[in-house]
């Protein structure tokens, strides 16, 4: 057992925390008031080959570990969450597109992606299914050498900035989870529509509706086999949960930080808040919450890398990381007072941003629907 | 023992719901994001007799008990947590001024108020100081017949609206808590200025900082006795920590009644979400505490309108209402899922709104110092 | 609404709280030690008229508001806990004697139990139903002008001890809940054999299996109507949910209480325990909830009286009193240190018997899939 | 990053996990219910060199490392949770002698006990000072080439049953914590008296108090050097403090099990009850937690086995591992229903058990006092 860094991990985490510290930090509020996405932000994060971190090198990538994959989205998280939210997306359409994808996706799409020079949706949930793969209504009918796509998809991450999605279709409609396919299907698509949503946090990402109207689009723009597609992507959940309470824990930890500043500074009855136990105490508990869950995704990780099974794992990271993290935030908000309900300080924006990702990629319910599958049995789904 | 309500209350409690649902309600969002307090909406709620709750008739208010007032700021609270937030510290300002401002104020402020044609702001907190009153910095020294005073407040509610303010000054710098006066400051006075926040939420109630800069004041503008006016204002806390507590209660009351009509229509897997466990216990614990702390915050007001010590009451009620509420309106989020995450639902508003009043007023820690010391014993504060 | 006691309430609660004190507390110890249930005390409760609270004056009981029986619930349960429980399952069966039973019944069995001769116990779980009521496998087969027993019952409070059982069994049985009478079954009845526990806590209450191995009982040993036994029991239930959870929070009150007083007097680092605010705070928490805990309480005590729905309120009283008491006395467990750990001082043993009724009377699962149904509606059942 | 178990460690585990299931599960509640120690299992544990994991081969220890010593904890922690302190204790205390003490006490101490033939205690605790160092009231005065001790120890682990005791007392007595030396005392000492508590749980450990009266001791009984005895054992804590919390965890992760088992088979309106999300988020949830907390505890044993500061890590081990794992007990508890709470059944004596070592070696406050000083600062001290 050696719970020690590579020197080459170690290096990894210092740029990033310096960048995060540096470029991301003293912009992540102005993101949220501008409601834009930082494409510029983007193609940097490129060149630190944290776009295309699960991506081999022949596509631009940098082929990193999923343990270094965590460090990034600890660190970026730290610095701007929406970002980091950015590079787990991307990465996780990066380890589909490379893995089932056309030679043609690969050249159009991944490379640029893996440079930062594009940025990618995946278009999964619709109005009236949630997480529910079986119940899908958007159809993908075949048309000669093309596949023509039409319906509609709802809470779609980055649906206002990304330059193409990654679209879950019935191509068996008749079938359950097992009629899917993934396409390819770039953002000009003749009509693609799209309607973007006021969100309460992760502004910047600009979640949406996409309209999908006789979308038409080539035949190699399938991902993989027919009927596969919720199968290839079922795997890459296992990753971005993980990377998901990485990013929601990095941010918490931030947060505490800069709240122990805070506490250390400010004073009330003669004397600094941080010798008051009713300060020190909630400090010190919501530090071991994040540190027990940091080592829980890490181990998580570990456990991808190796090959070892790990979907139990990712459903406590996704259910335990975003939730300690807001539990924190939000402890800090109020240990900062009334300095922190003020969009000055970026502790709101965190809390509004966490919570967007208690919801995404599954709330807590689904996730221990899946732990208690993989602990109890599968014979004692509840439904 | 007798938990029933009196007719007129009931009727009261019903007119108040029909307004918070036609008038509030409908615009409770709107307000929001156009950033500004709607002073037609306070005017009806003088018309109802709501401004001046706490408020003799001679005075145009309508002399209510604490229990209705607790009423109007559940209620209203459902509808638009920012008019309830008005009602009640209009409630807090108009039983001090009832009791000890001069004459000349009850005509121009007072009655004026209770009318619904004025809307005042409390000015106690400083940059320094927090709740800390023994600190307070600004100034006020006698010229004559007049007073002027310096200094700067900070985190006042309604510093962008109000049309005056009851401003707490040092009249005896050497002193502590008892220097303190109280004077009652017109927005339009000559060296005010007001810096408005951009808040997390509560925006319509404008929370801003106040600068006096040599502020000439009239000499009845001082309320009640000089040094007296921390005494004059404490009491009013114990009041005013309740109506926050069903303010909140009430806001997470509605949060959680359009929550069971959301799991009941939504599906997931073949049948309602309601039908989970996972989904209706939540549901069930939430209401439970609600239900609870509403009777704690009842018995309270009846403690206040018995003229029963109900200090350390008052400051469970105010850790507890507003903790509750945000607890249940954000576990109603992660319920309505994706919907409730946009600005379109007033879910995240609520929750942003209510934060505020975690902190406002005195945060838990406060709260739970006032509990010990009313519990323990004065000789064991801990600092 | 009026908040205050009669002055009935008030002396009889002075009574009590003196009884408990000075009789109940210098030996519930004792009693747990001893695993014996103390019948000169049951006798000195008949005396103050609290073995028959809810039983009328002509059954020698004292006609007793449910308001004044949760009184007494309350401070027996802070002298002892077991008593309490006695106090409130003989409550419950009282009830429904008197309304259902007949005459002979009353005679020879409510009446010395009305008066504090005579214990009784309820027999309704079996070892394979839970509180499943339709699933009970006991029988009771008409013989004449006789009813012939057979079955077994397990996890009978008073199994040991009590004099005569109300059992539950099928005069139906292809009926579910339907199919189910109530019988009075005198404890010398040939046939009936009794194993008791060995229980982690409630040990003066012997908990046990009941064995009816062809049992006969006169006809009129019947409980009201045939198939009506279980529509008979659930009123009672929630009318003893309730008054279990004021027993569990007086206990909880009664810790509290002697728990300021050790960290008033016990010091570390040079100051008492109680100026720390890592010790007063968690204090002042429980205080609060307890007390809101309560109020629910007594609301739903004055619904029953007043013959007001109150289902879902009991359920929730059940599912939080005993939650939030046995929350409450292990905090104070820890919070006196290792003195509290051993058998010298109450507080494990208050510990240990508050367990009992987080299960017994409906675990918090229970409750909830109650309120939950009364509160989203019958439709919704999970299951 | 490697989180893999060696294959020595694998198979030591494996060991350990048959003997648990073998030897200690077995007679666990019998050993409680006869209120001794299981000496003969002792002597079982010494041939499997589990008496003497932290000393060397020279010591007829095994030399394991913190890693491996954890194993042993959270291995026999499910069989034998007093079985399971033992060996934490005689490790922590192995450390000592081997690093402090005189080949004399080596010789007759600590070989023997590293073989399992004899078990030792520590005694620093005294009535008035809890874990306040300073404090102390027992005495040793040097007296020739001897050293006479006298005082009151209070709350000793193994009181009843050691066959001698590491004692702490004041060589300085005008200092405080820099005026404690550590002293081997046998326990057939003339003039040490040892007075035997009724506890809670934990009984076969037979907690006591120890008088010691004018008790003679040779002067290489010493324990290294005079006056540094508080800061020979205060680095053993780092260590203790982790085993513990895997002992509390392995105890949990057991009843776990047991529990899974348990509401698989047991059903409830027709189905398992296994199959109620009501039933299977808890242990979806518990399960999480327990992860989380293991991983801290291995991560923190690995950073001692480096030699990495790892202080604050422990005392959050030290908090959330018995916190964590008695919630979990807790819970399993109430899910095994009216079967668990008989002392027929594990569950009740785990839940009595961790509650002793949610107090033994610093409660949560104590852990939270030494988590805020190493994270805010040592000049934040609360007093």
């Amino acid at each position: 057992m050696d719970f020690s860094w590579t020197e080459d991990q170690i290096a990894f985490r210092q740029i990033l925390r310096d960048f995060s510290k540096k470029e991301l930090l003293p912009n992540y509020m102005k993101w949220d008031r501008e409601e834009k996405f930082p494409f510029d932000i983007w193609g940097k994060l490129g060149t630190l080959g944290v776009t295309g971190l699960r991506v081999h090198e022949q596509y631009n990538g940098s082929s990193a570990s999923c343990i270094t994959t965590g460090i990034a989205a600890e660190e970026i998280g730290k610095g701007d969450f929406n970002a980091a939210y950015a590079v787990i997306l991307n990465g996780l359409i990066g380890e589909i597109l490379q893995e089932f994808a056309s030679e043609r996706i690969k050249e159009e799409w991944l490379k640029p992606m893996a440079s930062g020079n594009c940025l990618l949706g995946i278009a999964i949930t619709e109005p009236g299914a949630g997480s529910d793969a079986a119940n899908l209504q958007t159809k993908a009918a075949k048309d000669g050498n093309s596949y023509i796509l039409s319906g509609e998809k709802s809470g779609i991450s980055f649906a206002k900035v990304a330059h193409g999605f990654v679209v879950f279709a019935k191509t068996s409609p008749d079938e359950g989870a097992r009629g899917v396919s993934a396409f390819m299907v770039p953002r000009d698509s003749e009509g693609l529509e799209i309607q973007s949503y006021h969100d309460m946090g992760n502004v910047p990402i600009g979640r949406g509706s996409i309209f999908l109207n006789d979308v038409c689009i080539p035949g190699d723009y399938l991902i993989g086999e027919e009927n596969k597609g919720f199968y290839q992507v079922m795997n890459g959940f296992d990753l971005s949960r993980v990377l998901i309470a990485l990013q929601c824990l990095g941010a918490a930890e931030q947060t505490l930080e800069e709240t122990i500043e805070h506490v250390k500074g400010r004073h009330a009855f003669g004397r600094p808040l941080a010798k008051f136990e009713g300060v020190q105490f909630p400090i010190a508990e919501h530090h071991t919450w994040l540190e027990m869950a940091k080592w829980l995704c890490y181990r998580t990780l570990w456990l991808r890398d190796k090959g070892l099974p790990h979907t139990k794992e990712a459903s406590m990271c996704k259910w335990m990381g975003p939730y300690l993290a807001r539990e924190a935030i939000h402890e800090c908000l109020l240990l900062n007072g009334h300095y922190a309900y003020t969009k000055e300080m970026p502790i709101e924006q965190r809390l509004r941003d966490v919570i967007g990702l208690e919801i995404g990629d599954g709330t807590a319910q689904t996730q221990k629907i899946v732990i208690a599958r993989e602990l109890i049995g599968k014979e004692f789904k509840p439904y």
